[in-house]
């Protein structure tokens, strides 16, 4: 950030009084620009036995099968976010089962809630941002093909689970690098 | 946003190709400026059968009393974001439980994540951001003056639980107007 989007003057990057973070100050109109971490929503989508994957059609991790999610739009609930990526990406008739895996990505500003759901036909097929969207037997899963740690982690934990018999929201950590710069590597 | 926080020339407001909502543009840069939700982290602090609430030193909701909370910053984790507004709002020492709600809250682009979590000792004491800082029975609490619904609806479903003596997690939305602008509530 370089300028301020409301009045379009330069901004500095400081710490404002009473705060302890540096943030981007426009002097001019003294609006302070926070910047958050943004949710990728997503569905686990399962028919019977099998597990919904799209393989993506764009950067990043072109090529590679993905679980559908995307990034959480304002005005719109988790929920509703988790279907609509799931329509967008793989035309996906789901019908929500329930919160399943809530994962901080703290390295790239990231927080992943997906959830389970019950694909309702096999109407689906891939959208613009898909390559493919296909159905997956445990057995037949690309491990080594997932686009994304969180994918495979879901994954993992949800077959794990279906062999337990049940399922309770998976809560973790995915690091990097922590606040102080320092590499660090955190997978609960 | 009136202007470009890249290059400082004004914005236009209009959907991109390949998208289906409107979004800030440069038109000098190409630059599409997304704006998504922002996560609101915290915790249920509990000492024995009492929970820490907070007094609100701040607007929105000033005077009224509320869950250490507040906004998820960028390169940190859910849990870290919890623990740090509990120390900020009221310099509480806690060890996190298990995550407990998540609640989106489409009309005002937040998404409530909440932590159960143990008070440590006694040395709370209120932050800037607080005018008190307190430890409330249940009977005690002051229902009429909680600052936010997310609280109530997290508070009442954890007392229920707690007669359960079984915590899962709480997955909601509070709504008060669809993507359509229609007006609606839904709370679960």
């Amino acid at each position: 950030m370089k300028y301020c989007s409301e009045c379009g003057n330069p901004v500095i990057h400081k710490i404002p009084d009473g705060d302890n973070l540096p943030r981007h100050i426009c002097e001019q109109c003294d609006l302070i620009h926070y910047q958050n971490p943004k949710i990728v929503a997503g569905c686990l989508p399962i028919w019977n036995e099998q597990v919904l994957l799209c393989k993506r059609a764009i950067e990043p991790c072109y090529g590679l099968w993905t679980l559908p999610a995307g990034f959480m739009e304002n005005q719109e609930s988790l929920e509703e976010a988790a279907l609509r990526e799931s329509r967008e990406e793989a035309n996906a008739n789901l019908e929500l089962e329930s919160l399943y895996s809530v994962i901080s990505l703290p390295h790239i500003n990231q927080v992943y809630v997906m959830y389970r759901a019950k694909l309702l036909d096999l109407d689906f097929y891939a959208g613009p941002e898909s390559l493919d969207a296909q159905l997956f037997n445990e057995e037949d899963i690309p491990w080594d093909l997932l686009a994304f740690k969180t994918i495979d982690k879901t994954l993992k934990r949800y077959f794990e689970d279906r062999k337990k018999g049940e399922f309770t929201v998976y809560n973790s950590v995915i690091s990097k690098r922590n606040r102080l710069g320092e590499k660090v590597d955190i997978i609960r």
